[in-house]
C-alpha cells in the first residue's frame, strides 16, 4: 500500500484533470451562451455530451474510487481540508456511481422533450400540454432518488444535490415560521395605505451608459476585471472556468433600469464568491461553494443587503443620477431609495420584491415536495398553485402561463433547487448581521462606497473555505450560530417598516 | 475477431472523442486570444495542457492502436474514404507514440524560454542572446526527426508534420527555378522606373467603417457567418472548433487599410476551406485540411488571386470608396489596383508583396535546412541571413532584428513549417488556372461580386475531400498535373508585367 502522501498526490492530479474538463465544459457552455454561432449548436451539444461522458467515467473509474477508498481508511485528520476534500470528491463520486447510465439518458431525453413542451405550453397557455412531461420527468426523478439513495425522504435524495445536509423536514421547521411571519408583513404593506413608486427605474436608460455603471459597480464591490468579464446574454448568470476566471453576464434593457443594474449587482455577488476561493484549493474538489443556498447568500447580499440599502445610495447616487441626468436628473436618494424598495405582490417570481419573493419559493417548495411524493397530482397543480397563491400572496394567477408554467426549473429536472433561493436570502441576512457585529463602521464604509472591510470579512468568513464545510458548519462558524430566518425577518421588518410606516 | 463494420464503428466513436477533445482545446486557445481576462492565464494553461494529455493518451493507448491494426488489416477499399480515415488517423497516432514524453517536455520548456529569449533579443537587436536558445531548440527539433523517423533526412521527419508526403528534395526541385524566376521579375522591376504608390492606403480609415466592410467582404465570399464569426486579436488566425463553427480574427489599424482588408480576406479564406468540408467527415480525423500548403493556397487565393485582382475591384471598388469616402472619395478604380499591387523588396516577410514574398521563405528554407543539417552553425546565421537578402531581395538588413529574428517560427521550434507558405502561393496560382479553365465566365462572375461559383468549384475539387488526399494527389486530382511552379510564375508575370510595364 503507498503511504498517504503518495494518494493524496495522485488524488490531487486526478481532481485537477477532474476540475479542467469541468472548465473546458463550462466554458463551451459560456462561449455556447455568448459568442458561438448559431450554426454551431448540434456540434457543441456533441462536445459538451463528449467532456461530461469523459469526466463521468474518470468519477467512476476504480482506480479513482479506489483512491478515495484508501485515502478514507487513512485516518486524515477530520479537521484538515485534505479530508473534506476526500469527503467532497466521494460524494460526486457516488452521486455519478449510483446513476445507472439508462437514467441518465432518459432524463437527457426526457428534459429535452419536457423543455420545448413546455415552452410551448406557456406560449399557448395551455397546461395540459405540458403536464404529461411533466409527470415523465417526476416519475424520473423518483427514480434518481431511490437510485441516489442517502436513507431519507426522495425529495432529500435530490435536495441533498443542490444544498448537502439539508432535508425536506430541515427545511420546513426553517420555512414555518418564516412563512407567517413574511405573510403578515406583506398584507401589513398591502394595509398600510402607502404606495411606493418605481415609475423613475422606468425613463430612458442608454444602454451604453448602464454598461459603464455595471462595470463601475461591480468592480466598486470588489468583482475582480482581471480574472472575469461581464458580457450579455438574454439570461444572465455567472460561471467559473477556473478561480481565476470568474465571468458574469446581464442584460440591458433601455426602458427598465433594474435587470442590469441589480442584476449584474447579484452575478458579482456570485463570482465574488468564487473568486475568493483560497488558492490552495483551485482545481480541488473544494473549489466550489458550499452550496446553492449559500452562493445565493453572497449574490443577494450584494444585491439586496448592500445594493437596495439606504447607506448604499446615499454614497452612490450622486453617479447614478450623473450617469443618467435625463431620467434621474430631478430626483433624490430619497426617492431612488423608495423606488428600489417598492413591494407588491405578484404574480411573477423573478421579478418579486424582497419581501414577496421568499413566498413564492414556498409555494414551489410545498407543491413539488407534493408532486413528487405522490400527494399532488399534476392535472391538480393549476388549482393547488393558484390556492397557495391565493393564500400567501393575496392574488390570484389570471392564467397558468402566470402561474405554474412561469418557471423552467421543473421541465429541465430541477426538483429540489427552489428552496436554496430562500436559503440564500435566510442566509444572506444572517451573515450581514454577523458582518455588521464584526464591523462597527461597516454602515459609514458602504455610504463612503468603500467595500473591502465586508468583502475581507466575507472573504475570511465564507469564500477562502469554498465547499471545505458543510452549509451548516460554514454558518456556525462564521456567524456564532444555526441557520435562523429571524435575522431575514428583522432585517425585512425594520427596513420595510420605516418604509411603508408601519407601528 | 469483430467485423470490419464493428471495428469501424469502434475506430469513429473514438475519433470523435478525439475531435470533441481537440475542439474543446481549439475553444480554450481561441478564448485565451480574444475574451479571457488577462489574470486567468495560468489556469488556461493548465487546462490546454491537461486536454492535450488526454488526447495524447488515447491516441497512444493500445486499445486505439490495436483498432487501428485491425483495419489496417481488414482490406478496406483503398480508394474509399474509410481507408484514408485510418491512414490520416494512423500518421496522428504514430507521431505521438514515437515521441518520448521527456522529449515533448523538453520541447514544451525549451520552447518556452526560447520565446522569451527571442522577444528579448528581438527587442534590443541582440543576436547573441538568443543564440544558444536556438541551437538547444535545433537539437532537439533532430531528436524529434530522429525519434519520428521516416526513412528520409531528418528535415524530411519535421517537413512531413505540416506537409505529408514533401521532402527536403522534392521542395528544392520546385522551388530552385521559381528562385531563378522570382529573383528576376523583382529585379526587372525595380529598373522598369515605374514606381507605385500606396499612400492611398495610408490615410484615415475609421476602424468601425472597417468592421463592417471586413464583414461584408467575408460574407460575399461565401464566408459562413452562421458557422463562424470575426474577433480582433494582435495576431489574426482562423480556428475551427468544430467544422461548423470556424472563427476568424483580424486587426485594425485605422491609417492603414491592408491589415484588416486583406487580413480578413486570407483568413476567411482558410475558414471557408475548413467550412467546405463534407458533412460525413465532420468529427473524423479527415475534417483537417490535406496540408499546410494546402491550407494555405486557399487563404492566398482569396486574398491575392481574387482580392489583388483587377475584376474584382472592378466590382468592389464603388463599394469601399463609399464606406470611406474622406479616404478614398477622389480615387479610381485603377489606382486603386496600382495602389494594392505596389512592389518593393522590403526586410519584413509579413509585409511582404507577392512578387518577393516567396523569397523571403526560400532564404529561410535554405537556411533552416542548413541549420538542422549542422550545414551552418548558429552563430553564423546573421551573416548568412543577410547574404541571401543581399543575394535575392537585393537589400541588406541594418539590424538583425529587421533579419533573422524577425519571426517567431524557430524559437517556438516550428522548422520546416516556413516553405508550405510558398506552397501555398504556387498551389493557389495552379488552382486558380484549373478552375479558370473549368469556369469561362469566372472573370465577368468576380467583377459581378458573385463568387459562388469559384467557391462552388473550390468546394468540389478542394474543399469536401478535406484530408481524404495526400496534397500532391489533391493537386493532381483538381488541377490534372503535378505541383507545377509555371502557374504562379506566369501570374506574376502576366499581372506585374502590365502593371510595371515590362516587355
Amino acid at each position: 500500500m503507498r503511504d498517504v502522501s503518495e494518494a493524496l498526490r495522485a488524488f490531487r492530479a486526478e481532481a485537477a484533470i477532474l476540475s479542467d474538463l469541468a472548465a473546458a465544459a463550462d466554458l463551451l457552455s459560456w462561449d455556447q451562451d455568448t459568442y458561438m454561432p448559431p450554426g454551431a449548436a448540434a456540434g457543441r451539444g456533441e462536445q459538451e455530451a463528449t467532456l461530461h461522458a469523459l469526466r463521468h467515467g474518470r468519477l467512476t473509474d476504480p482506480a479513482y474510487t479506489g483512491l478515495l477508498d484508501e485515502l478514507e481508511a487513512s485516518g486524515l485528520d477530520p479537521a484538515g481540508s485534505d479530508h473534506a476534500m476526500v469527503r467532497v470528491a466521494r460524494r460526486t463520486a457516488s452521486r455519478a456511481g449510483r446513476m445507472p447510465r439508462r437514467l441518465v439518458e432518459e432524463l437527457a431525453r426526457r428534459t429535452a422533450s419536457a423543455r420545448v413542451a413546455w415552452a410551448k405550453a406557456r406560449s399557448e397557455d395551455r397546461f395540459d400540454l405540458f403536464a404529461p412531461e411533466l409527470a415523465a420527468v417526476l416519475e424520473l426523478k423518483r427514480e434518481e432518488a431511490d437510485a441516489v439513495g442517502g436513507g431519507g425522504q426522495r425529495y432529500d435524495a435530490l435536495l441533498d444535490e443542490y444544498e448537502p445536509g439539508a432535508t425536506a423536514a430541515s427545511l420546513a421547521a426553517v420555512f414555518e415560521p418564516l412563512k407567517e411571519e413574511q405573510v403578515a408583513l406583506l398584507a401589513a404593506i398591502a394595509g398600510s395605505g402607502v404606495q411606493l413608486s418605481d415609475e423613475m427605474l422606468r425613463r430612458a436608460y442608454p444602454v451604453d451608459a448602464q454598461r459603464r455603471v455595471c462595470e463601475a459597480t461591480a468592480a466598486s464591490f470588489g468583482y475582480d476585471f482581471r480574472r472575469g468579464r461581464l458580457d450579455v446574454t438574454a439570461h444572465p448568470f455567472a460561471i467559473g472556468i477556473g478561480a481565476d476566471d470568474v465571468r458574469i453576464t446581464t442584460r440591458y434593457d433601455e426602458r427598465f433600469l433594474n435587470p442590469a443594474l441589480f442584476g449584474t449587482m447579484h452575478e458579482a455577488g456570485h463570482a465574488m464568491y468564487e473568486q475568493g476561493f483560497a488558492p490552495e484549493f483551485h482545481r480541488t474538489p473544494l473549489a466550489h461553494g458550499a452550496s446553492l443556498g449559500i452562493h445565493e447568500s453572497q449574490s443577494r447580499l450584494w444585491e439586496n443587503l448592500i445594493g437596495r440599502s439606504l447607506p448604499y445610495w446615499e454614497g452612490a447616487f450622486p453617479a447614478l443620477r450623473a450617469a443618467f441626468p435625463e431620467a434621474l436628473g430631478g430626483e433624490d436618494v430619497e426617492s431612488l431609495y423608495a423606488a428600489v424598495n417598492r413591494v407588491e405582490s405578484s404574480l411573477i417570481r423573478v421579478e418579486a420584491d424582497e419581501v414577496s419573493y421568499n413566498l413564492h419559493i414556498l409555494v414551489r417548495f410545498e407543491l413539488e415536495l407534493a408532486l413528487l411524493n405522490g400527494d399532488l397530482a399534476v392535472k391538480d397543480l393549476p388549482a393547488a398553485w393558484n390556492d397557495l397563491y391565493r393564500s400567501y400572496l393575496g392574488i390570484t394567477p389570471p392564467s397558468d402561463a402566470l402561474g405554474c408554467l412561469q418557471d423552467i426549473h421543473w421541465a429541465v429536472g430541477l426538483v429540489g433547487y427552489f428552496p436554496t433561493y430562500a436559503l440564500g436570502n435566510l442566509v444572506s441576512a444572517q451573515l450581514f448581521a454577523a458582518a455588521r457585529g464584526a464591523l462597527p463602521e461597516l454602515d459609514a464604509d458602504v455610504r463612503s462606497g468603500d467595500f473591502a472591510t465586508l468583502l475581507g470579512w466575507l472573504r475570511s468568513n465564507v469564500h477562502r473555505h469554498g465547499s471545505r464545510y458543510l452549509p451548516a458548519e460554514l454558518i456556525r462558524r462564521a456567524t456564532g450560530s444555526e441557520l435562523d430566518s429571524r435575522h431575514y425577518v428583522d432585517y425585512l421588518k425594520g427596513k420595510y417598516g420605516a418604509l411603508y410606516g408601519l407601528a
